[in-house]
């Protein structure tokens, strides 16, 4: 713990760095937090105690100020008390201003003494002269001793090597100690990973806080005190410009962010336990793993649901998994359910057939109705009992290409690896096996295993059908993402380049045109189910459920048009 | 159609307004229609034509072009070939500029004349000065002789009163007339009314374009000559402060909102087919009638899947409904499916308990069952034949409850009346009964027929549960929701205050408590619910799709806090 002997050397510039994970919306208890460790910071004596950017009403809100704007009466009720019980120790506090601003305010001695709305201000405390600011902007006061930057980052992949940089550049510019204050913790997709810390005036490292943990760090910038957690590993990674089969450094940042995220939204919206599918494949296996390891095993139940496609190697692989993570088990059948449905669904298509004359040949009906019947078991399981949800296992990869089935396996209160590519879940899954308590958790054979929705046979080989075969390799398809989200590439950009999956094999220039085809098509007709997915955590860069697309662009010409075609087109209007 | 021989009379000041209806993304479509409607302008010798914002690339686009940036190149190259193709006669192109900036081009004599990305800026024809900008802001360039102000603008109730306000000050102001450029259409949930015009020097309407389609006005401010087509009825409607059941002025406004939002979303994602269940309730009523109206009788499948909780008179009454509409209709009892769930239920759920001792006394999970059996067949139908999607039927006061099924009718590729309140819908069936071709084609018995899922049964009365008996009275409900969406009201403001249902109703205190906090506390629940909506069309000043507002927001304390409450909870910390 803090180390008070310590810290009473120095008599002036000790300062408290409070990261904290706070609840969006439930001001009292964030309150009860922030007046917890003003306390703490009272009887240490610190001269500064800093909480992060909206510390009083949490964030991210949105808009919910805008729906409710009595939280921002409510959250300057709470400050102004919150005020009145500071003595000896000064709190920067953020919360939201009148204006519906994030804001700082400056307390000490039983009052609000500044508060900060936009751009930079400075104060002084013990002779010491502080600049605090909530931009990322290098606009910093040429008075002030110690620079103090608060805003809110959540972790995604590379934002750490962004701001680092940024900060120690903004520190060894002014010559100056700089001091960085980040919540902790998840709302929704958002997940903080903490990690404040100080800059000196060379822009060296001088105090680390932990990353996807609480902390309250004490500091003195000007004696160059304090202590350096290490950082999570993935997010120490460097800046990565190419895309990379290997994950490897970046898996132990995937796997906090993910549990963190988890962990928070149960716990914020009241929930205790997670019933998911267990089909013996590698998402619902990853998404077991991950809820034991944030809900605690006995919080997790794995029901596997085979139907008549369903091989035996999958149903022992979900047994043997549910058995080595602790976590409860069941097998229920749906060959009724699913048996049941057919029944009705030849009589009801052959009356609808009367009107309609436009059935297709080939559907995809057959195959949803099991993994429709499967969600109506787990959302009866999530109805049934207290304080359980029921989990969407869709990944990345699948999402992207709409591979999946509104109200059947996208259907869930939590989508814990929405935005895990499938490559990536593999590498995961490895990654877990090596480093979780109980090792290889995970039978290899699931690992090993080609993906494939279990929902339809093959003609061909007479096996269930694998999804590469239905979509593209998964190798080139998580390329196309990445090239996507982290580069902007189009299509042209994309044929005209060497992907690494053609380093190893040899791809005719039309079968990676046609890939690149499909993944446009069928990305097109994903975003309506991307616009109905549950709350997912955001893992990477980029994000589906970062950016709102409207439905309607689904008619975008991603291949883009030449100035002669464009010429010919308009003029034959 | 146009007069070509009046505008003849005036030898200069000619304007055609473009108003149309584009497709957000499918520049080659926007682009098309554009140069058809310069050609027509050129035949007319119009000395200039004006096309709304983001014509050529469509709008609203949202993150679109942040994930795609493409798209801006590819809309400046189409700008330049369109360039081109001007010979006689000016046009304004609503485009996005190199900075992602929604900006304007005025293109003329082949070429791109000037670019205006930010403010207003102003060009001369034919010796007449004229100022552009799209800004709703009042600044102009007192050189210009015509004002001309293109910024899209969706319909939202009270949204024309205070457009027309603003856009007729400006005019009077400066004493000049003002040309006004909408588009019509709908993406996803906005749906613009169109209503382009002209007001002339002393704020007066001297030209009005269609409301909700398409039109080419040929206006001449200088000359005060246009023509003035009638406003939709709701759109003129008085600005009103309070809350009201009297809905009858506006709902031939909500009738065609819908309406376009239904059609457009069909065509604009390559849809044609819809297929709903029909309860005989209100709600699936409601969306029976509008898509009838929307995509064409044959176009539309009500499924009627009674339960053994479903009144005979509900059946007869689907029955009759899909017979005045000419729908297509079939009944499919849903028995078999849910005995069959309900046997895997009754061991699934026992297997379940001997880990989880946490089964709820009293559960949703059976009225459940019956929502996700219906949902089933509804989407067999929509996978099983071409260009079909299934309905959500949910309104928007059951929404506010989370009174809708996950999964079950909470589930569709469209939700046409989630922005429409139930006392609302009450007053849309009968102006529908009322205003349609085909007269009264909703019986009767529906519209006076007591609210309610028929998934329950009552345990007092041995019928099935009412709405409003498991809510609070729906006139109640709905002013709560006016009061929260127009006024921003608190509980507080709320309770001080006089419901209209309290002019009719004795209700105690204490009642009055209970159902504001009912409300409050069912809205906390069903943020998750709202997450997962699919897209449905904005009526209303506000919309529950209009705000993101975070799931782990769940905890806001509504009732707030006094200043004795926070001090208290702070000083015992």
């Amino acid at each position: 713990m803090n180390n008070f002997d310590e810290i009473k050397n120095f008599k002036r510039g000790n300062i408290g760095l409070a990261q904290l994970n706070f609840v969006a919306g439930d001001i009292e208890y964030n309150a009860k937090k922030i007046i917890k460790h003003i306390n703490l910071a009272q009887e240490m004596a610190l001269d500064l105690v800093i909480f992060p950017e909206l510390s009083l009403v949490g964030s991210p809100l949105k808009d919910t100020v805008i729906r409710h704007p009595f939280l921002i009466d409510e959250n300057i009720k709470w400050l102004q008390e919150i005020a009145k019980l500071t003595t000896k120790t000064t709190a920067i506090i953020g919360f939201i201003s009148t204006n519906n601003i994030s804001s700082f305010a400056i307390v000490s001695n039983g009052e609000i003494q500044k508060v900060i709305e936009n751009g930079m201000s400075q104060f002084e405390i013990n002779g010491i002269n502080y600049s605090v600011s909530t931009s990322k902007d290098d606009v910093e006061n040429e008075e002030a001793q110690v620079i103090i930057k608060c805003f809110n980052t959540p972790c995604r992949k590379n934002k750490e090597q962004i701001l680092s940089n940024l900060l120690s550049f903004i520190a060894k510019t002014h010559n100056k100690p700089l001091v960085y204050v980040n919540q902790v913790g998840a709302t929704d997709n958002y997940s903080f990973d903490g990690v404040s810390r100080v800059y000196d005036e060379n822009g060296e490292l001088s105090a680390q806080a932990k990353s996807f943990e609480e902390d309250f760090l004490i500091v003195n910038p000007l004696e160059n005190y304090g202590k350096i957690s290490p950082l999570s590993k993935g997010l120490e990674q460097p800046f990565e410009d190419r895309f990379s089969l290997d994950y490897e450094n970046d898996l132990e940042r995937v796997y906090k962010t993910i549990i963190q995220g988890i962990k928070d939204y149960f716990s914020k919206n009241g929930l205790e336990r997670a019933v998911l599918g267990l089909s013996g494949g590698l998402d619902s296996t990853v998404c077991a793993v991950l809820l034991a390891d944030a809900l605690g095993k006995e919080n997790v139940y794995g029901v596997s649901m085979p139907s008549k496609i369903t091989s035996n190697e999958s149903r022992t692989d979900a047994e043997e998994l549910a058995r080595n993570l602790g976590i409860y088990y069941s097998e229920m059948p749906i060959k009724s359910m699913v048996d049941t449905t057919n029944e009705v669904f030849t009589e009801l298509f052959s009356e609808v057939e009367k009107g309609w004359d436009c059935r297709y040949q080939k559907s995809f009906t057959q195959d949803n109705i099991q993994a429709r019947s499967r969600a109506i078991y787990l959302w009866g399981i999530a109805n049934e009992f207290a304080k359980c949800v029921s989990i969407a296992t869709s990944d990345k990869s699948e999402l992207y290409m709409g591979y999946a089935t509104i109200n059947g396996d996208m259907s869930g209160g939590f989508a814990p690896i929405a935005d895990v590519t499938k490559t990536k879940l593999f590498a995961l899954a490895r990654w877990m096996n090596k480093n979780r308590e109980v090792k290889n958790a995970i039978p290899e054979s699931i690992i090993l295993k080609r993906p494939g929705a279990e929902l339809a046979i093959d003609e061909r080989t007479g096996k269930p059908l694998c999804a590469e075969d239905a979509l593209m390799p998964y190798e080139f398809l998580d390329e196309i993402i990445w090239r996507v989200e982290h580069k902007q590439e189009t299509y042209q950009d994309m044929l005209n380049s060497e992907f690494v999956y053609e380093k190893t094999h040899s791809i005719s220039n039309e079968q990676k045109q046609e890939w690149l085809e499909k993944f446009y098509r069928r990305m097109s007709f994903a975003l309506f189910k991307w616009s109905i997915m549950p709350i997912s955590v955001i893992v990477d860069t980029c994000s589906i459920s970062d950016y709102n697309q409207p439905v309607a662009t689904s008619r975008i010409n991603y291949k883009g048009h030449s100035k002669e075609q464009i010429r010919d087109i308009l003029e034959n209007v």
